[in-house]
């Protein structure tokens, strides 16, 4: 019998009628097939991968790009978004520079640079193969450190990366720029049709390259050699939003082992969000209009993920509480 | 300002994008106006109420009546989901036998009886106005001596239940049987066509009775007394599934103050729930095809309460962390 099945047959031996709890004892036999035992608690680690993108030059992005800097110093302090909801959901977080363009140095940021930002993918590749070989070595290497973590939940930062994340979806799915293009962090109507020309310039200019080199982003490239490294030590990876889904369909490309491994957090307002998820299969926990990043969607699920596996550790069976079973 | 706007100009000075969490905001901002301050933190009680129902009889629920003790008898040992679920969100848990067909005595359960099981609503009123009367009082006392806790979640227990809220449903949305009737626990296409069938001869067999007295249970009447004391308080409400809501539009009868509290957990398949949700003008947080009851589903929401409430408290400002705000 495998993990799974062992999961859906302690779910319906417990005190509810089968099935009752829906999706979240779904959930539950998901996370023992990924893991390959039924787990007992759920030790999480959630990392944020931060990098800059030569294509902020191209003002598709409400912020400039010095912000992305200054959210890293703010996630080593612990005031971001993601460190509030990550306390909240008992997970450890880790901190990766991925490459940005001025490198913040401090104890608790992983230094895994692959360059002082990408080049403008505007103008030709964002990056070069050596780069994106050593960004996959990097996200595997984390991946292999946390190999007891029962979850790794993806992040991200990098002012600029919704436009990379586009061009990748619209790349790899062969859809057009205008529908895999969203306002990002808060794109006014004039932002959203330079992204989305950006996006079309991009493809151009780089019709031919492989795409996650060309389109890709340094914490882009990283996630999906982490998820990857996950998906081979059967570490489930809980996705955040668009970024993140689009490092593990990049992922997926490379090896189809890392669909198997996936949960989605939640979706997005980003239009290509649900296209990413739609190829992955995935169906998202929550849809609450999230749309920060930084993996503050994927802490925000993650009490979900647990309450999948209490239920199984903690509630009584049937004959445990004598409750008369319909057997349905 | 109301603390609903100082809330709203909290979240907006916190190191992300305006709005960028969605409805997590909206959330945190709601629950500033219904307790009239910015909460630092959310004291929670999980209140699950426990009858019986004289329609059961009928043939209406996938289990027998004898379940509603046995699962009460569960909650008092602490193994049934609620007990799971409630002590990973931090909630404390008040069972209520508000009229089990035998009474079961334990220390952890309030005894607030209106009757051994009402009279089977199929063929005349449910009960006496008399009882509905002790019911709501009930409901008001707990909702007094839980003042100081911020939220009130509602849960329920009663086989038939879903019977008694599919026919109040159609009475006070005026709508038909057929679209308020669903498999409750699991019953199959007969049962759901039986269930159908007695809801039509309760409705009319009931006509020109009160709807609540003639169609509620008495853990509907004792919510809906519950939720009447919350709203008198400023306590917030988090509504579970189908029961917990229809008990909530039934108290919105009798106060509209009540509306102004509600927060509703998750969207359940039963088809009357949507259409209960509707009619009180809530989007549910969760849609995870929840059908278990018990506070189930409230106790899934709560996380997502807290973290928007530490979000308001723990993280940083544009200013404190040097980070460049773009203003929108």
């Amino acid at each position: 019998m495998t993990s799974y099945e062992t999961a859906k047959l302690a779910y319906d031996a417990k005190t509810k009628p089968r099935g009752s709890l829906g999706r979240l004892e779904e959930l539950g036999c998901r996370l023992a097939g990924i893991r390959g035992f039924v787990p007992r608690t759920l030790d999480a680690v959630i990392v944020v991968a931060a990098a800059d993108h030569g294509v902020a030059r191209e003002g598709v992005s409400a912020y400039p790009q010095e912000v992305t800097a200054q959210m890293v110093a703010n996630f080593a302090a612990g005031g971001a978004a993601v460190n509030v909801l990550a306390r909240q959901a008992g997970a450890r977080l880790v901190v990766v520079d991925a490459g940005i363009a001025v490198p913040f140095e401090h104890e608790s940021v992983r230094s895994v640079r692959l360059g002082a930002g990408t080049a403008n993918l505007a103008e030709g590749p964002a990056m070069t193969a050596e780069q994106v070989r050593r960004g996959l070595e990097a996200g595997a290497a984390l991946a292999d450190e946390l190999r007891d973590v029962d979850i790794v939940a993806l992040g991200d930062m990098g002012i600029g990366n919704t436009t990379s994340a586009s061009a990748l979806t619209a790349a790899l799915l062969g859809v057009d720029a205008a529908r895999v293009c969203g306002r990002g962090t808060g794109l006014d109507d004039a932002g959203v049709a330079r992204k989305v020309e950006t996006v079309r310039r991009a493809l151009d200019v780089n019709q031919g390259n492989d795409p996650l080199t060309a389109l890709g982003g340094f914490e882009i490239v990283f996630l999906a050699g982490l998820a990857r490294g996950c998906a081979a030590n059967g570490t489930a990876v809980l996705l955040d939003g668009f970024i993140t889904s689009v490092a593990a369909l990049a992922a997926g490309r490379l090896d189809p082992a890392v669909l198997d491994v996936l949960i989605a957090s939640h979706r997005s307002p980003e239009p290509g969000h649900a296209l990413v998820l739609e190829a992955l299969g995935l169906e998202p926990l929550l849809d609450l209009e999230l749309r920060l990043g930084e993996g503050s969607g994927a802490a925000l699920a993650l009490p979900l993920l647990r309450a999948s596996v209490a239920i199984l550790e903690e509630m009584a069976t049937f004959d445990d509480a004598g409750v008369t079973d319909s057997g349905r």
